[in-house]
């Protein structure tokens, strides 16, 4: 039986590392307080079609606020669009910059940049954060669980073909797989699964913002065709701190996702995320671009 | 019979009504495009408990888009982040940058500023939008709009008490009122009503923005208390053209509103807005500051 990794040998947390870069220029029109840039890149483990996997390159930008010397609280909410493909083959710049502190929440703008074939930055992610301080109040979750099989009695789902990112979860299907037969009879939109870090990983706000994009394309399914698609938008709400994150560890997460409307080239999709133990960790919602 | 107000009488055109800034300074460090900034203020026909109505202040956002000479497409997408409260007796300087334009796409950065008391200017929200230019494509709608009565047979809601932009909508509530005794006994968090401008005004995106936020907070029916709140983060995704927004003209919207999570001091509330003639315009979600 293989040992368990060690956290650094994780191709997650090879992804996350980044390298600070020098502060901006003083004097520089800054108009904003504090604001840091780190250096990173696409890990050629979590490689997609084209580009790497948009939910490490939107757990890389989280990342960057988690990072911040000046950071308050954990995250609440994290919205980043994805305005263009990221070049695996070189480094990207990323800059978190806390905009507005207040007493118990904080405000990030988000901003990755990479150089293009000309030499010149180009803005290819764009996004903000909030942070807070959570306080307890009375709780309570509203969304209804999905019953299905637990994890161990459900096959895992076989990875073919050379989608590497893919490789590094263990999906494990309950509902609404992808089509088997890509034959054009129209289908409902919602999947049903299990996913964790393969190998396992404890959980924290990066691999649960990951997870949150870890869903196959809705217009797949509910077409049985395979469009080309691209998430423009993707916004997380996280609904746990870092206790209910502990208490999931290695556990598995239980998925749910499906798309309200799919209009002239763009549908959006929306996704909860639990741990076993049945708490709510996150709420998830996405706009993607599909091509006819 | 009252005459229909022109265009220019209605206060949600005077709340959109906004005046262009100087330019900025060349050579100063913006490495993004064009940038335009404006000058607007809140409107006291949209008076909230404390400052304005957030659903015309995420209008306003993306106003300053619209009316960019650079747009490109619709609105497909919109974030707003409400990081301070807006002061209804100053102006406000919004700024949208086009970051990113892609060939149907263009990626916008959002940021509302305010003088504070000390002279120095502040950031209050902070924003992106994406907008596209459509192409038509295989569509269909997954949401299924829910089946209440006909608005001209619901009651209109009866606004009372000193809350100015609540007398700016008919709402017509069908499932899930405010409470009527604040008991503490808790309820679900389902509200389906009808809404549309008082005096009626033909749907445009900013005022289909400014309906995404028209819900009351999902906590105080599930609670059936009044605990303080405040939206911090609020996202809109547009699944209408200029077509469909002409065809509704200044009929009435159905919208449902629900939450998934109440969890230490936060919750989120997702909602739908349909057209009468049934097609899903919008859906919207947004996370939402409560005090125990």
């Amino acid at each position: 039986m293989p040992e368990m990794p060690t956290l650094a040998d994780h191709p997650f947390d090879q992804a996350m590392a980044m390298k600070p870069l020098p502060e901006p220029v003083a004097g520089s029109d800054a108009p904003l307080a504090a604001s840091r840039s780190w250096q990173g890149r696409a890990h050629p483990g979590y490689q997609n079609m084209v580009g790497p996997f948009g939910g490490v390159t939107a757990a890389q930008a989280l990342q960057s606020v988690l990072r911040h010397p000046d950071r308050l609280g954990e995250p609440v909410a994290l919205t980043v669009n994805f305005a263009s493909a990221l070049n695996a083959e070189t480094p990207f710049r990323i800059e978190a910059t806390p905009v507005r502190t207040n007493r118990s929440t904080q405000h990030w703008t988000l901003c990755m940049w990479q150089v293009d074939a000309h030499g010149v930055e180009q803005a290819l992610l764009t996004g903000s954060a909030v942070t807070a301080v959570r306080r307890q109040t009375w709780s309570a979750v509203d969304a209804v669980m999905p019953r299905v099989p637990a994890p161990q009695t459900v096959p895992r789902a076989v990875v073919m073909g050379r989608i590497e990112w893919l490789k590094r979860y263990d999906f494990r299907l309950c509902v609404g797989s992808l089509p088997l037969q890509w034959d054009g009879a129209e289908a409902d939109s919602l999947t049903q699964l299990w996913l964790r870090d393969d190998p396992p990983r404890p959980l924290d706000y990066c691999s649960l913002a990951a997870c949150a994009d870890a869903f196959f394309p809705r217009v797949w399914r509910r077409r049985n065709l395979m469009t080309p698609i691209g998430t423009v938008s993707l916004t997380v709400y996280f609904h746990a701190s870092i206790t209910e994150l502990a208490d999931t560890g290695t556990g598995y997460l239980l998925g749910q996702a499906r798309a309200q409307s799919f209009f002239n080239g763009f549908f959006d999709q929306s996704a909860e995320l639990w741990n076993e133990a049945g708490h709510l960790l996150a709420t998830t919602h996405q706009i993607v671009y599909f091509k006819e």
